[in-house]
């Protein structure tokens, strides 16, 4: 018996990658006159993944790892101008309005009268309830929770701490690796709604999930009919 | 009858604002040839406290606002190396070991089996779990968690996620805004224990807190005994 449905929010509730990705085609713009697109792209990605395990998720993280990779890769000779920039352009993406997702309201507002609510979402605190508290949607949800990573003892904590028996979970997410292996390891349903980018460092080869059930859905639009007519008893 | 015991984690369980001060000073160092001490300090607390709304709590907020004082103050001549030493400082702080205040392991060590522990710290999540998971003392306390800002409402939302009865529980901290106030106002009881240096946005003037009574303790070692003989039914 389905109890809870779990969303993820970044790309599955409203648009993150996108962000990213505009910002990074600004800053290759800003040094356009020290380096190449390619190089850049492939240097600031290895910056930030190197810098994850002390600076974790989310923008405060990925603009000191852009202000790094533009030091080394320009040698030190980037300007305190060009900086000043690339921090300005960190401050744009903390207040991009968020934008929510095709068919997400209707769908929430459908379910939420006979599922228990949740958002899980990975980041930056402050960002993510800033995002949260933006969104207009807060209200439909009965749980919200940010935590620093997504993986099998997280949820399987949080579970718990919510008196959730995985079993009458389903999470809905846009990451094989954050969203829906882990809930799978931690004996929950989940649904793929893949979003059309994906940060490298969040892809997993779909072969790497096997051994594990989950649904694949285009569209929030169909999650709906999905629940109604799945086998989850 | 008291039930619940909660602490803020910051200068009250361990230490935190002697490593930001430190960290200010070997700055200064660094752009000494361009400024002098007391305009760096004044500067810079001006952008931390201009850019909370959009950077939270925290060291990563704290080195982003730091770069863009630097930049500021030197009319963009700072140079790339010294920007790069700024973020390594940042990078330091977040891997500082974490140093836990005298009397703190034994208090809590007695407190454990008799109350309900929780710690309520305000900052980075992935920088106070880091913190928390290093302690070596997150095991004693029955929850943990960390809030993007320490307010009124803040604490009622957690008191009732919990089902905590605010007149059952007592909040020991070092900061009267953040931990001493805000608990006051949502009906609990609060314990002051100074730490030597406050950051001078947390601090508040006595009288501020009027109307309110709460202890005032001068070392975690007497919070046992003050809670045997206070009134507090």
């Amino acid at each position: 018996m389905l109890k809870t449905i779990a969303f993820d929010a970044d790309d599955t509730l409203w648009v993150n990658e996108t962000i990213f990705t505009s910002t990074r085609e600004k800053i290759e713009h800003l040094l356009s006159t020290y380096v190449t697109e390619r190089s850049l792209e492939e240097r600031l990605n290895e910056t930030e993944i190197k810098n994850l395990n002390l600076f974790g998720y989310g923008i405060k993280g990925f603009i000191l790892s852009t202000i790094e990779t533009c030091i080394e890769i320009t040698n030190s000779a980037v300007s305190g101008d060009t900086i000043q920039q690339v921090i300005a352009l960190g401050k744009e993406m903390l207040q991009h309005p968020v934008e929510i997702l095709p068919h997400v309201i209707e769908t929430v507002e459908q379910l939420k009268d006979q599922y228990q609510l949740m958002i899980i979402t990975k980041g930056d605190l402050f960002d993510q309830e800033s995002k949260i508290a933006r969104s207009g949607i807060a209200d439909h949800f009965d749980i919200i929770e940010v935590v620093s990573e997504k993986k099998e003892s997280v949820y399987s904590k949080l579970f718990s701490k919510y008196n959730i028996v995985p079993e009458e979970l389903l999470m809905v997410g846009n990451s094989l690796k954050s969203d829906i292996l882990p809930v799978c390891q931690a004996g929950g349903h989940a649904v793929h709604i893949p979003f059309h980018t994906t940060w490298s460092h969040e892809e997993l080869k779909v072969e790497e999930t096997n051994g594990y059930e989950y649904g694949v859905l285009e569209s929030m639009q169909a999650l709906p009919d999905y629940i109604s007519n799945s086998s989850i008893p």
